[in-house]
């Protein structure tokens, strides 16, 4: 058998990592059980070489939306060495972080000041304080994925799996305190009179946080209304543009559908691979975080703040949203085209820049896995999302497209009964979400 | 009047950053309000660069306690440099959170689990949260400062101040749930009566979460003791170590005491200056993390994990938690004897590698004040706590002692009112904990 090493140090992993990794959308089982290549030794523009010196050209998610200007940007890199060698952390402030404030407050207009952090769910978690602090209210409703924390959690402490929905199926919340039951309460996107039922159940709402937008496009006037509902009743609205910020516009995706929120969120594509996350928000409401305690020694580092500056001016220089919605309106027309030709029945969603397809079949689940298999093979790490980045260049889409039509082929085959998935799978098939893994 | 580019910084930086900084710690006004350099341009091994070119040694808490092995070492930064050219992020995962991982578990032998974040924040709440995943419980008995988190400020939902008098004042717990009320409670330090009053009237508590030590010193048989209320009574002990980590042993202080918690947090000092926390633990307790869901897509990025492998491959080659504790108990004599010299009633209190004093004086605020303003001036910043480094030589350390003589000099002379510290302050007084600025 060939060797793996990736996978077996993800055996190791899993006897001293209960869960294996860190990430859930970095868990092997959620691509190729057993054969995916699990760890990289190096990463380049869109390549990945795994352990046994193998390369891969990245089609899948970029280090889960991450790196849209690409691995190891040498523009941001740069910037990051330099910072190191002057001083990653001292006892006195990094001046960075007040520039990256000052240039997020720029690109957005409606906001006054910013708080960092390092991690999403951080971000998302100093938000809901912000918007508790500032009402006095502890109800949230809730549209789309916000993150680990106990206050999104304990949504699936009101009856059975209220997030179900909401991008992760089968989030556990055992150990969230049950005094957190009805404090959350998610709602359908584009469903205007789901969130107006809640609104009116739950007077003391602190807060509507949402996905400004996912999988498909809001409806005329939807954002308009939430807004409007939101103002009307006093309740912070917050987009968690955590995933969607800078991939269509030099900011948030709101600023597109212009419609802007009290509180915003930004993490993923900011710092291109660095850890920053931001708050930004109007000053009448973010003043109210002094009215709490929102600390942390790690927010501190200035690695972070100067990812950030360097990933903001480069995108601004070749305009980086364009080129990456473009590359995946190519990436999207191929896989339709593709469809089309194999007379495969195909759903294409999410933004440009994370586009998403799946087979309407009841064998889909095999056919992401079979697709993540041979496309393995042909040295592409690839499923069925794409989060796109500045190095896809149209040669590289190309070539990804000509590998994929050979494995739509086949699996035209398998739903013409001419053949069948069984027979070619040499893995388990892909989780399709949250399990525990023995 | 001299120029303080830093003090301009933050001046600008108070108006678009709610409370002007990330870490309560790193705020101007705790050291030396509106004179404080507040930021750097550079930092190397215990010095320190502000805006204005002004060189000063770091006598005070080096980085809040992340860099015990000094600002930009290069044994460090160099592996640093070099996960940065291989690639920082990718879609896969980085092989050194595994090996980090192993390490921990081979300095911890009674721990088989570790997950990583990274932020103590987070490490604290993870804590907690496979804590109450495992014992389907939600209460908490806390001894220390465990972070920014809603569990944790939920403490002073119940009355008042409950924090008070765990390291900062003055904690408001604005826009934490109040379903939260009554989950978690503190108890004193070497107050094994009062633990087991709270672990009689919750027979539901979930865990008991302290600090080993960081004031004072256990009494004989106080941890041994709150380790076996903690197994007869079925409660995860979780020891914070987030500050104590590697400051006297080469792991946990626990290591010295021989007293093992279930699970166990380390930060600050593991990266020496990089963002990376850990939970360390016993499988059967770290296994319920699968129970739940905990994922975050930058606690998968590369430099954390490397940062703490070089550190700990550093701290093993020089013994460094000999060596700080070594300088830890110099600058604890020099204050004792300018001290004594100065007939000054001083406290001096802290692990040795957290050495901390007070004088006790209804001025010591001012004092404080006064000591930082002059010390600033000879080009020290110092206050009355040093995180010490394997940087401060003993060189250092006698020069830093040297100045500070004149200054406990003077404060003698206002403690028998010869003079008065009213007539020597530039600045206002320091603020003593956590409050609004303005």
């Amino acid at each position: 058998m060939k060797s793996n090493k990736g996978q077996n140090l993800y055996t190791k992993a899993k006897k001293i990592i209960p869960g294996g990794t860190h990430l859930l959308s970095k868990r092997p089982e959620l691509f190729l059980p057993n054969l995916w290549p699990s760890y990289y030794s190096k990463a380049k523009d869109c390549n990945i070489w795994d352990l046994d010196g193998h390369k891969y050209t990245d089609m899948s998610h970029m280090g889960v939306g991450t790196n849209s200007l690409g691995y190891s940007n040498s523009k941001i890199d740069d910037k990051v060495h330099l910072a190191i060698k002057k001083g990653n952390m001292s006892t006195l402030n990094c001046p960075e972080e007040v520039a990256l404030a000052e240039k997020l407050i720029e690109l957005h207009d409606w906001a006054d000041m910013v708080r960092f952090a390092r991690t999403g769910g951080e971000a998302n978690s100093i938000s809901i304080r912000i918007a508790r602090a500032a009402t006095g209210r502890d109800k949230i409703a809730i549209c789309g994925y916000h993150g680990w924390h106990d206050w999104y959690l304990s949504a699936n402490l009101n009856n059975g799996d209220n997030l179900e929905d909401h991008l992760i199926p089968g989030l556990n919340p055992l150990g969230v305190p049950k005094g957190l039951k009805n404090t959350v309460f998610p709602f359908q996107y584009n469903n205007i009179d789901e969130l107006k039922k809640i609104i009116r159940e739950n007077p003391d709402l602190a807060a509507v946080k949402m996905e400004v937008v996912r999988s498909v496009e809001p409806e005329k006037g939807y954002l308009e209304e939430v807004r409007r509902l939101c103002t009307e009743n006093n309740i912070v609205l917050i987009f968690d543009e955590c995933t969607s910020g800078f991939r269509e516009t030099f900011g948030g995706v709101h600023k597109k559908y212009q419609v802007f929120p009290d509180l915003c969120m930004f993490g993923k594509a900011l710092g291109n691979g660095y850890a920053v996350t931001a708050v930004i928000g109007k000053k009448e409401i973010m003043e109210h975080a002094q009215n709490t305690f929102i600390s942390s020694t790690f927010w501190t580092e200035r690695i972070g703040p100067t990812a950030g500056l360097a990933t903001l001016k480069e995108m601004e220089k070749i305009k980086s949203w364009e080129i990456i919605t473009n590359r995946g309106k190519a990436i999207k027309d191929n896989w339709k085209k593709l469809a089309s030709t194999n007379n495969i029945n195909i759903e294409i969603t999410g933004m440009d820049a994370l586009a998403t397809f799946s087979i309407k079949s009841d064998n889909w689940l095999k056919y992401k896995t079979y697709i993540t298999q041979i496309m393995l093979e042909k040295g592409f790490l690839a499923a069925n999302v794409i989060y796109s980045s500045t190095k896809h260049s149209e040669n590289i889409i190309e070539k990804y497209s000509e590998n994929l039509a050979e494995v739509f082929e086949k699996i035209s085959e398998f739903e013409k009964d001419i053949d069948s998935v069984d027979n070619h799978l040499i893995s388990d098939v892909c989780h399709s979400g949250f399990k525990r893994l023995n």
